[in-house]
C-alpha cells in the first residue's frame, strides 16, 4: 500500500503521536495522581515500547534531536532526516490535538500549561533561561550519546530500546522541575500549540537547544567511537 | 491430563486471574499506600510475568481486546478467539471473587469502588463518557499495536513480554484518573460484578470501546507491516 | 576451597542476607522517604540482582517456598532442599542482625516493627488472619508459578531473573498493607526475631501459608506444563 | 585521534559525569518533585545507560570502588586502575560543576546540601558515623559482588548493565535516609566540593568505607566463584 519510505515516515508520525499520548498525556491527565516520577517513567515507557514496535521500520527516532544526531553520524541521509523531522512534528501535533479533545478542549488538563515547556513565570518555576539552556543542551546530549551508542545501523537492537527509554526516564526524573523537560523539539511544539501564546513564544528555545545538545551527543559518541560510515539504511 | 487446546484456555483463565490479583488487587489493598503510580506499575508487572510464564502455552493475551487483534491479524482462528475470550472473563471473575473474599466481602476495599471502571459521579472523576470513549479507544489501540509488533507467531518472544508490560504500565500511568483504565473488557467485568449496580450499568463501555481500540491497533499494525498470514499456531 | 555443594549453600545464605538488607532494609531505613512503592521495588530489585549473581551457583531460590516448589517439581533432591532452607534462614537472620546493628539496636528503625509480618493490632492493619491466609497462599503461588515457568534445569536463565524480581515487586505492591508481605518464610523469621515477642508469636503463619502457596504454585505449573523430571542439577 | 587507553579514560570521565548529572542532578533539581524513590531510580538509570553506552569501551566502572574490585579480581592492571580512578574523580567534579552552574551557583539546589553525603547534623539525619560505616561497607559490597558476578572479561554483557543499575537503585532505595548513599567515592567528592566545608570534612568516610566495601564484595565473589585470572582486557 505504502512504499517503504512512506512507511518509515508514517511510523515516525505514529510513534511521536504515541509519545505525546503517554508522556504529556500522563502529565495532563494524571499529574496530581502520579506526580513527576510517574510522568518521568511514562516518557521512558513510551519511547521503549515504540522502539520495539516501530524500530524495525523507521529506527524509532520520534525526536528531531535524535534524527539530527543520526544525520551527523551519517546513519541516514539529508532527505530522510528532513522527512523524519516533519513527520515527527506532525505526529506530535496530532497527539496534542487528541489530548486536547480528550480533556474537553483542555478544560480537564491537570497541569494548567498543557504539559508544555517553558521557564520563569510562564511555567511557574524558579529556573530561568540560563538554566534551561544548560540543561537542555546537556541532557539532550546524554540522550543522543546513549542512543547512538546502543543502536545498530539505524535502529535499536537487543537492549537498545530498553536503554533508550531508561535514558529518557532518567532525564525527565532530573529535569521536569527545571522546564518540564523537552530534549525533543517535536514534543515541545506539539504541547505548546495547545498551551496558549505565552508558551508558543518560548518554544523556540526547546527547538534550538535540544538540537544543539543532539549535536553535542553525537560529538561525544564520535570522539569515543569514531564516526564509522555505514551505508544508509 | 488436558489436551493442548484445553491447556491454552486454562492458561488464559489463570493468567487473567493473576492480572486481577496484582492489578486491581493493588488498588483494592494498597491504593492509599502506593497510589496511582504503584497501581500502574502493578498492572504492567502482572502482564510481564504472565507473558513469560504462560506465553509459551497460550500466547498470554489475558485480554479480549488483544485476542480480537490477533484474530484480525489471522494469528488465531475464530474458535480459539472465542474460547480465549470466555476463559479470560471466567478468570477475571474468579480473580475478583478471590479479592472479594480477601477483603472480607469488600469491607476492606480501599478504593470504595472495587477498582472498577466508570465515569462521572459513579467513579468520582470529572471526566465524562466522551473522554472515556476517546481514551479507551486510543490507549487500547496503543496496547494492541505494541503487542502485535513485538510477538512472533502467536506468543511473545524475547523482549516482547517485557515491552507488553511496559505498555500496560504506561497506559495506566496516563489514564487511571480518567476512568480507572480498562483497555481490557475482562478486567472491567471482573471488577464491576463486585462493585455494585452503578458500575455494572457502565461496564458496557469498557467492553465496547477497548474492543474498538483493539481493532484500531491492529489496523495501525497492518498499515505499517502488512498483514502476513502465518499458519494458525 | 569449598566443594560445590557447600558453595551452593553459601550462595543461598548470602543471597537471602542481601534480600534482607535491601528489602526489609528499605522499610527499616527508608519507609518514610520511599513509602510502600519503594519497598515493593526494593524487594524485586534484590531478587533480580541475586538471580543474576548467584543463579549460576545455586539457582538463587533464597526463599524456602521456592525451594519447596523446586523439590515438588523434582528439580532438586531432598537433601539439597533441606540444606537450602537452612541456609536461607541463617542468611536471613544474619541480614536481620546487620540491620539491627546499623539501626543502633533497632532505635532508628523507621517501621516500628522491624519490617516484620503480622496481622491485626500487632501490625496495625485492619486485615485479620483470614485475609492473611488467603493472600499469602495466593501470592506465594503466583511467585512459584512464575519462577518454575521461567527457569531452566534449576536456575534462572535469560529473562528469568528479571521476571522473578518483577513478580516479587508486584506481589509486594499489592499486599504490603495487608501483612507487610511475606511469601518467604526465611524473610519473615529474619525480621521477626528482632521485632519482639508479639511478632515472633505470629511468625508461624508466615512459615505455613507461604509453603502451602509454594506448593499450590507448583501444582498450577505442573497442571499446565506437566512435571517433567530432569536429572537433579 | 585518541589511542585506546586514552579513550577508556575519557569514557570513564564522561560516564561518571553523566552519573552525576542524572543521580545527584535529580536530587538537586527535583527532590521535592520526585522524592527519594525518584532519586534512587535515577542513579540506577544512569548506571544502566552508561553501561550499555561505554561498557564496550572502558567496562563502565564509573566508581573507584568498582575499579578496586576489578583490580583485586585481576581483571585490570594497576596502571589502568589508577587512571580509571583519576578519570572518575575528574568526571564527577566536572559533573558537579555543571550542576553548580545550572543551579545559578547552587542557589536553586533543592537539597540544601548539594546532594552530598554525610551524617548527623551536617546532613540532618539521625544516623551517626557508626551506621554510615556499616551501611557503606555492606552496600558497596553488594554492588561489587553483583558487578563482578555479572560481567565478562572486563565489561558488562547481556543483562549485566541492567542488573548493575538495578543494584544501584536498590542500594539507594534502602540507604538514602542514612547518609544520602555514597557507595562511590567519586560521586561523593564531586558533590562535596560544591557543598561547603562541613561536607568536605566528612568526605573521607565516603572514600574509605566504600573502598573497603568494594574489597569485601570482591572477597565474597572470589569465595563463591574462585578468582580466575583472565588476561587483562
Amino acid at each position: 500500500m505504502l512504499d517503504d519510505d512512506m512507511k518509515k515516515y508514517a511510523a515516525e508520525a505514529i510513534g511521536t503521536m504515541v509519545l505525546m499520548l503517554i508522556g504529556p498525556g500522563t502529565a495532563i491527565f494524571a499529574i496530581e495522581a502520579v506526580g513527576a516520577p510517574g510522568i518521568a517513567l511514562a516518557f521512558g515507557f513510551a519511547l521503549t515500547i515504540m522502539a520495539y514496535t516501530i524500530g524495525n521500520i523507521s529506527g524509532c527516532h520520534i525526536n528531531p534531536a535524535v534524527t539530527l544526531s543520526f544525520l551527523l553520524a551519517k546513519k541516514i541521509d539529508n532527505k530522510t532526516a528532513g522527512f523524519y523531522m516533519g513527520a515527527q512534528v506532525v505526529g506530535a501535533i496530532v497527539g496534542g490535538l487528541l489530548l486536547y479533545i480528550a480533556t474537553e478542549g483542555g478544560d480537564l488538563d491537570a497541569t494548567g500549561v498543557f504539559a508544555s515547556n517553558g521557564w520563569g513565570d510562564t511555567l511557574g518555576t524558579p529556573f530561568g533561561l540560563g538554566s534551561v539552556i544548560v540543561v537542555e543542551i546537556l541532557f539532550t546530549a546524554i540522550l543522543t550519546f546513549v542512543v547512538l551508542g546502543t543502536t545498530g545501523e539505524g535502529y535499536p537492537v537487543g537492549f537498545g530500546g530498553l536503554v533508550a527509554g531508561i535514558a529518557l526516564a532518567g532525564i525527565h526524573m532530573a529535569t521536569i522541575p527545571v522546564d518540564n523537560t523537552s530534549v525533543n523539539p517535536a514534543r515541545s511544539i506539539g504541547a505548546a500549540l495547545f498551551a496558549g501564546t505565552d508558551h508558543i513564544q518560548q518554544v523556540w528555545a526547546f527547538v534550538v537547544f535540544p538540537l544543539i545538545g543532539g549535536a553535542l551527543g553525537w560529538a561525544a559518541h564520535a570522539f569515543l567511537n569514531g564516526n564509522k560510515v555505514p551505508p544508509p539504511s
